[in-house]
């Protein structure tokens, strides 16, 4: 195997990588990228990290994990209401493999286009193979969407469906068995996830909270509710789930939806006189949003099934809490 | 040992850990921080990694760690000649452990208070000690320091002193012996390295081209002469030593200076006007400034000592060629 050089990676995999921007002054290359931002805009920043043998299986499609790196960045900045503009990549790898690398900057790659994502920098380290993205967008000043803004008597929202990705990780363990339309759909939802940032900045001025669901639709309800100071009723049969999920799971389908993480839909919380916009804009976004229940004072979740209140147990996932 | 979760640990340790800023809108706790920008400036953006086993040995000080994760992007952002902003924090750790973690967040903290960055957000995962920060600060429009402005006739100046944290790794590995003074000192400047932001941003307007120097200054030279498509002549006797380097390698100091990265020192090249200005900067800003050589037309990299042309073969470190 060739030696490279640190320089050499970044030339051959990643210069020309993203979207071609022009608010962009100094790409790769430099000490630093610079960039000009969109007056009357404030920046919206995070990051998100995938660790092998934590997020993903030794062996994982590379460029799924090039796309799923940049797409769990890009459902953050979807929940806050944003649209993204520059990414830096921070990459170790434990070995170079050219055909690696070029499968994992196809899959980064790709996505960074499709959403005008420019990457504007990076670091290359050698060590256990860890992606770790950073993502910065704009949004209009004051009109970003966050966590804590949910009140009593809001209507509450899903987009697309929930427990996929879940039954995904499910089949690949062996733990359930699906046909291979079924298989293949739930595997393409959880090797590449969109990010629902169309729906996220439609539903600026509209919705009163949003998150996105990385942990669970359970968990990440919960932490609205936290930030918010109050709970919500949830009528499980209203959950949104794909047929393929149906077939796979049956009854048990809810419960995957609850508890599935990493499908990158949003939840979202409307006042009652926004309502009717909701159902615009699944018209305008071509995008399945249901709603699933509803913001109350009491705090925790309450769910409900035939009337009946039922009980959950199977939390979302927490990287320290396993 | 109890179980933490994600939002457990941010809260604990790292919510209110860097400075506070009044261009934070929304710091740590929802799914992206949000920021305001100052009219009339771009912004300058870095990552940077520390991966166990590659930048630092098993066992190091945590302290230390802190610091140095953020030093390191500091760096990045005075070579340009901005000043920073705000920090994003990806830390993979192998567990959970109170003393660690108080120990990094105290070397983070107080490195970032002192230079007015906030810690806007981050993410914890399960996995190989690995600390990647990203860090964002502000230069006003079109001032930045690049490295592809040196002109042959330039001088070439280094600030501080140099070869010192390569000492300081030798001494660790038995390779060097100092006295304790000369070991405490050069440890010092290995483990908490300081980045040169005044000196980075008094050189707008004066340097034509600056770097930091973190593979050391003749692979990082090498970068700024690649990029301004010229040469210099470096006079090895100007090189910068410090009493401490003097002791430990005797006559090899100079090639420890010429091939120690870690220093995070800055290199630049000013045009013969401004040579005047760079003596007024270097009293403003209380740093050594050493003119170690020019810039000029033929490529490479020509050292000379007592007049005479000399080789140098050890390169700088380039973490995918060792």
């Amino acid at each position: 195997m060739r030696a490279w050089s640190e320089t050499e990676l970044l030339d051959t995999f990643f210069r020309d990588l993203g979207a071609r921007r022009a608010d962009v002054t100094l790409g790769i290359g430099d000490d630093a990228a610079l960039v000009r931002t969109t007056p009357g805009t404030e920046l919206v920043m995070t990051t998100d990290a995938l660790v092998e043998g934590e997020h993903f299986l030794p062996g994982a499609d590379a460029r799924s994990l090039g796309h799923r790196a940049l797409a769990i960045n890009l459902s953050d900045i979807a929940a806050m209401g944003a649209m993204p503009s520059w990414a830096l990549l921070a990459l170790t790898l434990p070995r170079v493999d050219d055909t690696w690398l070029r499968g994992f900057a196809d899959g980064f790659g790709a996505l960074a286009r499709a959403q005008h994502v420019a990457l504007v920098g990076g670091n290359l380290s050698l060590g256990p193979l860890t992606v770790t993205v950073q993502l910065t967008g704009e949004v209009p000043v004051g009109t970003a969407l966050r966590r804590d803004g949910a009140r009593a008597g809001d209507a509450l929202y899903v987009s697309g469906t929930l427990g996929d990705a879940r039954a995904a990780l499910a089949l690949q363990r062996r733990q359930l068995m699906a046909a291979p339309p079924e298989a293949a759909f739930l595997r393409q939802r959880a090797e590449f996830p969109d990010a629902r940032l169309e729906l996220g900045s439609a539903l600026r001025g509209v919705a009163s909270a949003c998150i996105d669901i990385s942990d669970g639709l359970h968990a990440d309800l919960g932490r609205v509710l936290q930030a918010s100071a109050c709970g919500a009723v949830i009528d499980v049969d209203s959950l949104p789930l794909s047929p393929a999920l149906r077939a796979v799971c049956g009854a048990d389908a809810w419960q995957q939806a609850l508890a599935g993480g990493e499908d990158y839909e949003l939840c979202f919380t409307v006042p009652a006189a926004s309502v009717p916009a909701v159902a615009r804009i699944s018209t305008r976004t071509h995008t399945l949003l249901a709603r699933i229940g509803s913001i109350r004072q009491e705090p925790g979740i309450e769910l409900r099934k035939d009337d009946a209140v039922i009980q959950f147990s199977a939390l979302g996932y927490d990287h320290f809490r396993r």
